[in-house]
């Protein structure tokens, strides 16, 4: 795992696919979102979504998921060969998020994350700043959301 | 309820509170966002937030909660008095989304959402889209999430 001075522009994170089931849809959609096309098929196809699909939130969420499972297999694997685990995150907000388009029950979306800046940070010294541009990809190649996050992770400490 | 032409800058939907539980945030973790200082209370008191706190996704999912319960509330009203009910949706995107200050278990969370911009749509004749930035404030009134959201809204048709 790198420390936040040798992440480089363009470091890319591929994060795993994930398919929405239509009672993954539903379950996150009774909880969060009950709006009727995430709910209910014959609403869906007559709304201007023409099908069940997921809430924005539910995709946005899968990513965060996907995001922390990565990040777990990182963890586990530096630990393992002995390697430290160079700090990442809190995440200090997100900007751009963009639904681009529905995602539909049995869509497999693939989710990408990209270091697209990186820069100091003024107010914890000890860490810098990464913009991540994130990504998901249908099974047609079209994207379905996008956006960029900007978190923290941890500088390389002065040699002792 | 309002058609676009109606609704004005500064128009302002008061969405209710929210209390989270340790139950709900751990649920929401275990399921989107697995990290350790949504999950467990002792490793959460050892981490940079000092004790449980629920996931931003979380935070934000409840927001889209209220809204959509605030909405329906709105239209059940509006046809119960044989009003119209002006579409509104989908949102096509968020920006400028913020966790200000973590969501401890037990805080009380009361969002608002503002209407903040208005402008007619090239896309859609038929709508005009509407800019709203809402907040969520827990109860020692500290904004804890914000997040601005562009949304369609329908238009009043020409008189037939």
């Amino acid at each position: 795992m790198k420390y936040f001075d040798e992440i480089q522009i363009g470091d890319t994170y591929a994060l795993g696919r994930h398919t929405f089931t239509a009672d993954d849809i539903k379950a996150f959609a009774r909880r969060f979102d009950p709006q009727l096309f995430h709910l209910d098929e014959d609403a869906a196809a007559a709304s201007h979504f023409g099908a069940l699909c997921a809430s924005g939130w539910h995709t946005a969420a899968i990513w965060m998921r996907l995001y922390v499972d990565h990040r777990r297999g990182m963890i586990e694997a530096a630990r393992a060969a002995g390697l430290p685990v160079p700090a990442l995150g809190p995440a200090v907000g997100f900007r751009d998020l963009k639904w681009i388009k529905p995602v539909y029950v049995g869509d497999t979306i693939e989710y990408t994350s990209v270091v697209t800046d990186k820069r100091l940070s003024n107010s914890r010294p000890g860490s810098g700043l990464l913009t991540i541009t994130s990504t998901g990809i249908n099974q047609k190649g079209e994207p379905v959301i996008s956006f960029i996050s900007t978190t923290f992770a941890e500088r390389r400490g002065e040699p002792g």
